[in-house]
């Protein structure tokens, strides 16, 4: 069917040129001065369409949680009982979906959100119990979950379902990103590879005997690839 | 067990730390200007050890032959009928064992060896029926797969079961990296890249419905994987 995609602008070129590739129209908006929300809900009235937000909806919860599904599946192929999943956490729809699934297939685990370092409201609001919002002027280059807020959905099952996360610099992103190339052979975009890197950054509680993280998404344009060669791997 | 391994000195810095890594013993050699036959049975009958040569051996060519039980298992499952599998090619064991594999459980799919330009001896070895070298002065990127001539033990593999090859250069390769990182996310080194190059460049009998290509080998240095960044995709 017909999709419009509303991006911001400072998207990776690469994702946005993806987009297209699939057949979507893209409209772009500046992630700081302009709402996504108020931009796609005009488009879904103009156009008589659905508005699908990026994780305030419990089919988009849904769909992700399936990778809750996958790593329990795996696990049980590779005979492991991970003590601990850690997932990537923008707005929280993936960690919620994935998290809800965690839970109910393998309730010896933990789950922790990963974020980056100025935009750990997801932490902070599970510290405080109440959805809390960072600083908007906070900027990182983990694109992809760059989120300023919990939702409300998201956070209503997140705060059940975890046990806690991980605030994670640009820095140590962009070394974890050569690490997967060096090691793991795999293109991970920056906000990808937080939770691989508190993982890798030894976040855990001592005594993790196995731990599970979630590398998910691979839309990084060529210099930002190129910085974290430059950035080198951990190891 | 303890192992030595002789690389070429040329050979991925990342691929002689990883290997040391997993606990061998590395001895490098001079490619050009040195025999790792002769340091390989020397290092042998010092040591008492066995002597695993890189292809003329047939357990090592029976080994990368699951490659091609993957190749049908995997078909299998996707309900895919390929027409064509093109392997990449060097002293010829991996094609030798997958394209042993794949004819026998999927005979009706052509098996194609692609070697780099100017290293591209089995494919003129198939055209006359007989081993034949390339020129010693050649050079290539595609550092896994540059072996002069192939071996007695794989030849006599491969004239039966290969339907011929393609040869792909260096700038190519190069770009076909590139769009393995942006399209595949999947860090694949030269000579690992040159049967999906092949595929890419549409080197294939026009009519061709279904394909399969061996993309095996992420040893890449990050100074030659800035490289192909820079080389940009085709695609």
């Amino acid at each position: 069917m017909n999709a419009t995609i509303v991006m911001p602008v400072d998207a990776p070129a690469l994702k946005i040129e993806g987009t297209k590739a699939y057949g979507a129209e893209v409209v772009t908006y500046d992630r700081y001065n302009e709402s996504r929300e108020t931009i796609g809900g005009a488009i879904a009235a103009e156009r008589n369409a659905e508005l699908i937000r990026p994780f305030e909806d419990v089919r988009v919860i849904a769909g992700q949680g399936t990778i809750g599904l996958e790593i329990a599946s795996q696990c049980a192929e590779l005979d492991a009982t991970p003590d601990h999943v850690i997932s990537c956490c923008g707005g929280g729809g993936l960690i919620a979906g994935t998290s809800l699934a965690v839970t109910s297939q393998m309730p010896g685990a933990k789950v922790w959100a990963a974020e980056p370092e100025g935009f750990d409201d997801t932490i902070k609001s599970l510290e405080s119990g109440e959805i809390l919002s960072v600083d908007p002027a906070n900027r990182s280059i983990c694109d992809a979950v760059v989120t300023p807020s919990p939702g409300e959905i998201t956070f209503s099952i997140n705060r059940n379902t975890l046990s806690g996360g991980f605030a994670v610099s640009d820095d140590l992103v962009l070394k974890v990103m050569a690490t997967a190339f060096k090691h793991l052979k795999v293109v991970v975009e920056p906000g990808g590879a937080v939770a691989l890197a508190a993982a890798m950054d030894s976040r855990l509680p001592a005594g993790t005997g196995c731990a599970v993280a979630v590398a998910s998404g691979g839309n990084v344009d060529p210099e930002m690839f190129a910085r974290a060669l430059a950035a080198g791997p951990l190891f």
